[in-house]
């Protein structure tokens, strides 16, 4: 097991500029899997900003949310200030003896149950955490990809019925295709589904998520976090997102687009995409130590993982002038361990 | 002891609708202490709602924050998305056998110790909480503005050492004159000092605020809050916000005249104002339920109290024109009881 101390996140900037200070500028940041073509965000009305949030607002944008996420009503939704907020707090909220974790995953379970004097196990098959009394799986899965079918987590909740928590982070589902999403099969008892607008929407300064579940389950999440927990401008925003089908149909064609072509141009470099959703590419290459900061001083960030260095992974491109100097930058790898 | 369970906050203007359909619009909100002239809001960058908020603006956030309090050092100061969130937190992570609130106050902190499973005594004396483990004092206090010198305050908590948490919640405290923050007097074990955006910056809708404390305390405070507490927005709003002493110091001189005019005001209409802030006015009256009513019909929501209905607070006016509907609403006032 690894050390769960030394988070690493994506999307540190200022730290790839301290490593690489003499990078051109802008870096491009693709470390991290938020939608470098984000939503628009409309005009800001003022009262969103003055206002307490009032309770009719909020609940009608848990009712957006259920909608929009195919659960049968908004007492199954709570709106978060970021899905992030209830990784870190449920640990010390509802603390746990042992926690598996279907990994590798998303580092901040592992850390946050750690920090919060659970045991941590990390198994690497559903049918190994059939048993465990608190579960985590990511669907699909960051870095890597991997997922299941609603239905079949479902079956795996119903089995586990009456055995704890089951969590399903479901922040990289948006824009997949087919039917991964299990929150349609709610209600559940145990079983907690987070959903977020930082990544298919691209607003993760936005701090907008939702967990849903049973509305026991909601009522216990939500009373810790008081009457206000979401801003007024994440609410105007939220309702207006999670509306418009319009928007992710066409972010969803765009990206798959773009994904075909990251993906031609990493094959290009001799680097094999492993995994990865509409949002990210899994790459795995003995040169990725070597290609991390060669990339680096080029301006353009990745994602590299402690416990799997030869993995990098690659979030998508904005605009035309980032695929150019990502190109430019892949070329003048040395073509040499992958050949063998 | 009253019951916790009916938290009636300021704000719900979507509730006075309902109570009182035939009303003129718009509704004047006068249910809340928000400044109702707030700080002017400047356009919000595309990259604070996209990226994720990086740790190292949240320390400049800090950083600002410090300054603005008189703190000594950012590590003894956490970004909040609101204060409120701290309040109904750490009842559940910091469970206590006993809590003393310096009453009456903010309802909001009896009611999350009560639903965390603490006692909570109503205390009416500084001193009958000096034996308490857990204390909690809004300073100044809401309703009725009763406040303490900082220096006292901090003598208080030097006399406590040891003796577990002491929470002052000084949301109202930023327009106030004089010495009232304790703050300056940080770092104290176990003191632990709230500020909030949402009231002198009349900004309620943006969950904006800090906690105050030793860097153990801090950091106990910060872990599970995880990585991203704060959203982009609030962290440049508030960067801007708190080192604006020159609009702080506007607002100051604008809200002592209009304290003075409501004052003279609520006296014409033989109302007794009994306590307050610069933000806040607080009448006792036998007539105060009336008065609720007739002020609900004339589109005015001020804030009742269930456990004193002889009470009712009335927050700062913003334009001419809510000016005039409050005359005019007043000045139907039967004046009897008060001059018996």
């Amino acid at each position: 097991m690894r050390a769960f101390d030394a988070p690493l996140h994506g999307g540190r900037l200022q730290e790839a500029r301290r490593l690489f200070p003499g990078a051109p500028e802008p870096f491009i940041d693709l470390s991290t899997g938020i939608n470098p073509l984000p939503y628009p965000v409309p005009p800001i009305e003022p009262p969103a900003w003055t206002r307490l949030p009032e309770p009719e607002k909020i609940a009608a944008l848990e009712d957006a949310a259920a909608k929009a996420y195919g659960v049968a009503g908004g007492s199954m939704v709570v709106a978060l200030p970021g899905t992030q907020l209830l990784i870190s707090l449920l640990p010390r909220l509802s603390p746990q003896a042992t926690v598996a974790i279907l990994s590798p995953t998303y580092g901040e379970y592992a850390r946050s149950f750690a920090a919060a004097g659970s045991r941590v196990v990390e198994m690497n098959t559903l049918a190994e955490l059939a048993d465990a009394p608190y579960a985590v799986i990511c669907n699909p899965n960051n870095p890597d990809g991997r997922s299941f079918d609603g239905t079949v987590l479902f079956e795996f909740a119903r089995r586990r019925a009456g055995s704890g928590l089951l969590l399903v982070d479901e922040s990289f589902v948006d824009l997949e295709r087919g039917s991964l999403s299990v929150a349609p099969h709610l209600p559940q008892p145990g079983l907690v589904v987070l959903r977020s607008l930082s990544k298919a929407y691209g607003l993760g300064g936005l701090r907008l998520g939702f967990a849903l579940a049973h509305p026991d389950l909601i009522a216990a999440i939500r009373a810790p976090l008081g009457p206000w927990p979401v801003s007024g401008p994440a609410i105007d925003i939220g309702m207006r997102t999670l509306a418009d089908r319009t928007w992710l149909v066409a972010a969803r064609q765009r990206l798959t687009r773009d994904v075909a072509r990251l993906d031609s141009l990493l094959r290009e470099a001799n680097l094999a995409v492993i995994g990865g959703t509409l949002l990210f590419r899994l790459v795995e290459s003995n040169e990725a130590p070597a290609l991390f900061h060669r990339l680096g001083e080029a301006g353009i960030l990745v994602r590299s993982f402690d416990y799997r260095p030869d993995w990098l992974r690659f979030g998508m491109l904005g605009g035309e002038d980032e695929w150019q100097r990502l190109a430019a930058a892949l070329s003048f790898t040395p073509a040499s361990s992958n050949r063998d």
